[in-house]
């Protein structure tokens, strides 16, 4: 019987770290379990583990009946891991909508509408009064700058910014030019080919029947995409027609300008333009004030599309 | 715009001193809230109340589109106040398996795996450093010892019995004889017709597309209901004919015995009898050390109906 602490699929920081510092904070606690992940490590992710030293959990593509796991930053089936209906979920600690997932017995599940889950995996440690070494405290406070842009996201809280000014205090990282260091190595745009720049970040979700694809990247400049946008639509295209989407978009985040290029697929223009409100241009449409997939993206989606 | 704290149908002590405390809290921390309960108040329950000097939160049946709410002691839509597709779910505090209620934003979601709400609530008001008045401590209290069965229900874990203990010493009240109390002012034998027994205490559970009723009273000794047997089982059919159901079961707990005497609906002799891997007479079985609908009888008949 092994218990997994395990993220989403297409792991990012927040993901990665989550796992291993609530695993680490279980461990200290008493009992066995592993961190994994269902995925690659991205460039910003392997940039944190390197620098507090920590190995990558290991890669685990599938559970079974013999295997229990505790979800964090996750909690719906569509972005777990595979063979997760013969698992026994434990846990879940999360920060995101209430999903799908149902369990048999009662469980621990944690969510909190906040920035990072490793915001609330901070609150546990501190709740049960187990010390942050430096390198959990770095792998947290990475993850907390990480998701919520470095405290530019619509998601962040006074919680995230508490919480992560205390850890940046433990360990002496100055936050403004360590985040900047960390979006800088997660930088994408030159490092990936088209296909890859939208799975970076990729999550699917169902509304009414139908499935859509909805990638993120971010940039310190959204003219980065400039010269590979028609590249990225005809990746769109080809990911759209293998899974039978509806559509697919591509959230092009600019953290400095704090906006976000949406590039989508043919057959999108009628639904992000009456449902953000906005003039589409073809493919692609620029939201000024846009950052979070989560909570201004998806949700919005949720209406237009379900009702 | 209303924001309502609500407990589940038919609701039992935990759900009302759950909606009750909980919006205390809420209320101390600068929240404009309102406790409201969405079925009459058993006779337990009024015990409680009476000996806190509490009035009993409004009966609302119905919320709109202009309601927020959150939910306490439940987190299955077919437990929860009509109109919840409707209204806002804001948070949920619970101990019960997860259940079907998804949401488009991130929420506070706080399950954990212990024998009453109330203790989570207990809990929440020691992270927030509020304290507790005298009659807030007792209806946490009486809560726990409901929901535990004065810590003899096999949900019942360290932390119920911990907080309980520190709770009784704050009020000066020794548990076992209180506790005792509280039962026999709940016990509803003598009190109700056997169509309200079957309901005094009732759930509804989806299984596979079908429906099934499970009620559960808990008596002194089993015997009490000996001879008002058949007029149970036919109170039983009556509501099955009514609500198509699958079937019906009475769970009739003994709580010093520590068994329960499930009376069911004929139909269901079948499932009691490979599920529980029972003989079954007729239309009835005793299963020793069996106190808990929800750790004991659900997950069972959950695992027997849907695989």
């Amino acid at each position: 019987m092994n218990t997994y602490v395990v993220g989403h699929q297409n792991p990012d920081t927040d993901s990665i770290c989550a796992a291993i510092t609530y695993a680490n904070l279980k461990q200290e606690l008493g009992k066995e379990v592993e961190a994994i992940r269902i995925g690659k490590v991205n460039s910003e992710t392997e940039f944190v583990l390197d620098k507090f030293d920590i190995e990558a959990p290991r890669l685990v593509e599938e559970v079974s009946a013999d295997d229990e796991i505790i979800l964090v930053d996750h909690n719906e089936k569509s972005q777990a891991i595979a063979g997760i209906e013969e698992a026994e979920v434990k846990e879940i600690i999360d920060h995101h909508r209430i999903g799908d997932i149902e369990t048999g017995n009662p469980i621990y599940f944690r969510n909190e509408p906040v920035g990072s889950t490793c915001t609330v995996i901070a609150k546990l440690y501190q709740e049960n009064d187990v010390e942050l070494t430096d390198d959990m405290a770095g792998l947290l406070l990475s993850a907390i700058l990480s998701d919520t842009v470095i405290f530019r996201s619509p998601t962040c809280t006074v919680t995230d910014e508490k919480i992560a000014n205390r850890l940046a205090e433990q360990l002496g990282v100055e936050i403004e030019e360590y985040g900047k260091k960390l979006f800088k190595a997660g930088s994408v745009v030159n490092k990936l080919s088209p296909r890859e720049l939208v799975q970076n970040d990729y999550k699917e979700y169902e509304f009414a029947g139908e499935t859509i694809g909805v990638g993120q990247i971010e940039v310190m400049d959204v003219a980065e995409v400039e010269g590979i946008k028609d590249e990225i639509i005809t990746a769109s295209e080809k990911l759209v027609a293998e899974n039978d989407y509806k559509f697919l978009i591509l959230m092009v985040t600019d953290i400095l300008a704090e906006g976000s290029l949406l590039l989508f697929t043919p057959g999108a223009e009628k639904t992000v333009g009456e449902a953000f409100d906005v003039e589409v241009d073809r493919s692609e449409v620029y939201l000024d004030g846009v950052l979070s997939r989560k909570k201004q993206i998806i949700p919005v989606l949720s209406d237009y599309l379900t009702t």
